[in-house]
């Protein structure tokens, strides 16, 4: 027996096209401003790529690009203006910043009802509580996957390794939305395999290529693998393929699994947060 | 083997004479503004017994009496007048509020800085990302009271049985900041004492009565029951104390062990946010 593998980027292009749907429904197109601070070459790349999808799902793009010597004050001054911009419907400061500006500082400047990317405080806080709001894009991204591979939750035992800001803890809190029996694990938990082999569905999300093994994954149990490592093999992720694709009843692929699905939450966000305004007025 | 008995009264007593010290080193002294809306009879005595418990601490108290007619404008104009008043540094509105009333909505216009209560979006919100923040007061007095004890949580498997925005979900929370591995179930989880057998460190929260049994429980472990329910036979907990004392290694009772913590960590937060405003200065 070997894994099915759950597709991400047919998932992926199902809820950008529903997305584009919805953001043609509204009265007032919904824009994405878009913030890039520096150079990094993989940061151009991936705010090109968001930029690109909004564009290709009928979101208006607004794109401010600052120096790597821009002052906090200056990244400061330019959130506040696209939190005041009335046609902006949602802000994406790209992560991460260069070493001397504080990112909590800067995310928290973005209002509630335009954090798409989910990481404000008052957002976290909602996910917290089970209230409604935006929630961050990756774990997101997650449960629409499991949703679309017809993964049940309620009631299943759901294992996240990892328990970072922006997948870990917050897909903890989704999957416990979802009536899992929850469990986050990380780098001080005490004999993994035993913890994740009595999991119906795994959620790596560690940031250590290769850590889950065949050894990790009870028969017939969903893997989601969202770790993605450029290694001298190409792109790799947290789970060993090789080795869990004999074991699991389902996984998802790297690349081409939870990926694709990060920017296709971001756009639905964007689209999500305009409705919630039209509706509002 | 009985489990030996975890005194939260003599704990309590410690964190207050701990709190009272801390407040009596202060410039200027902390002051407990506590909003009471209607004529809930076991309302009133918990507000009472705050007020009495803050005064025996060097606490000042401030306290606001609403008819249980109070319209919701009437309600936050108090709260607000409290939020911009320099001399509280915390507020605390007690709950449950009459049925006109929205609780979240309310509690809402409690400045962070001064939510002892830790029931704020915010505050929660910087619990959910392991930032620092005033915590809510019950799963704040389970650690504190696992701490006086000396079981320690790092690597330990924790169980967290309910889910309760209150309690539940920030004790997962805090547990997890302890470097706990964390599982949090509730009513849809399947086979409960096989879970709760798994956990070195079990915390009942589920608000149903004896819910954990002796089967429940692995030999050894620590079990803090946060339930209390008033029934013929006196104030019982989520724990079956008779059927888990001779398995447990360590055990809360009921009354006496959480309850009497809930206080000490308000008072104990409510000088914390004294100190913090006095640092700021």
């Amino acid at each position: 027996m070997t894994a099915t593998v759950i597709d991400g980027r047919m998932v992926a292009r199902g809820v950008r096209e529903e997305t584009a749907r919805r953001a043609a429904a509204l009265t007032t197109a919904p824009v994405l401003a878009t913030v890039l601070v520096g150079d990094d070459p993989a940061s151009g790349v991936y705010v090109a790529n968001k930029r690109r999808s909004a564009a290709a799902a009928g979101i208006g793009d607004v794109h401010r690009h600052l120096p790597g010597t821009a002052s906090e004050a200056e990244v400061a001054a330019v959130l506040d203006e696209l939190a005041a911009d009335d046609r902006v419907t949602g802000i994406l400061l790209q992560l991460p910043l260069p070493g001397h500006l504080d990112p909590a500082r800067l995310v928290e400047r973005i209002p509630p009802e335009k954090d798409v990317d989910g990481l404000t405080t008052r957002s976290q806080g909602l996910l917290a509580r089970g209230e409604p709001g935006l929630r961050p894009c990756t774990p997101a991204g997650v449960i629409a996957l499991l949703d679309a591979a017809g993964i049940g939750l309620a009631g299943r035992r759901a294992v996240v390794v990892g328990r970072s800001t922006l997948v870990g803890r917050p897909m903890a809190q989704l999957l416990l939305g979802r009536d899992a029996t929850v469990t986050i694990a990380h780098s001080r938990t005490r004999d993994l395999p035993a913890l994740t082999r009595s999991a119906d569905v795994l959620v790596a999300a560690a940031g250590v290529p290769g850590i889950i093994t065949g050894a990790h994954v009870a028969p017939g149990a969903t893997v989601v693998d969202v770790g993605i490592h450029r290694t001298s093999d190409g792109l790799v992720g947290d789970v060993d393929r090789a080795g869990v694709a004999p074991v699991a009843g389902a996984i998802t692929p790297v690349p081409g699994g939870v990926g694709p699905m990060t920017i296709a939450m971001l756009l639905a966000n964007t689209v999500a947060a305009a409705q919630t305004r039209e509706a509002a007025r």
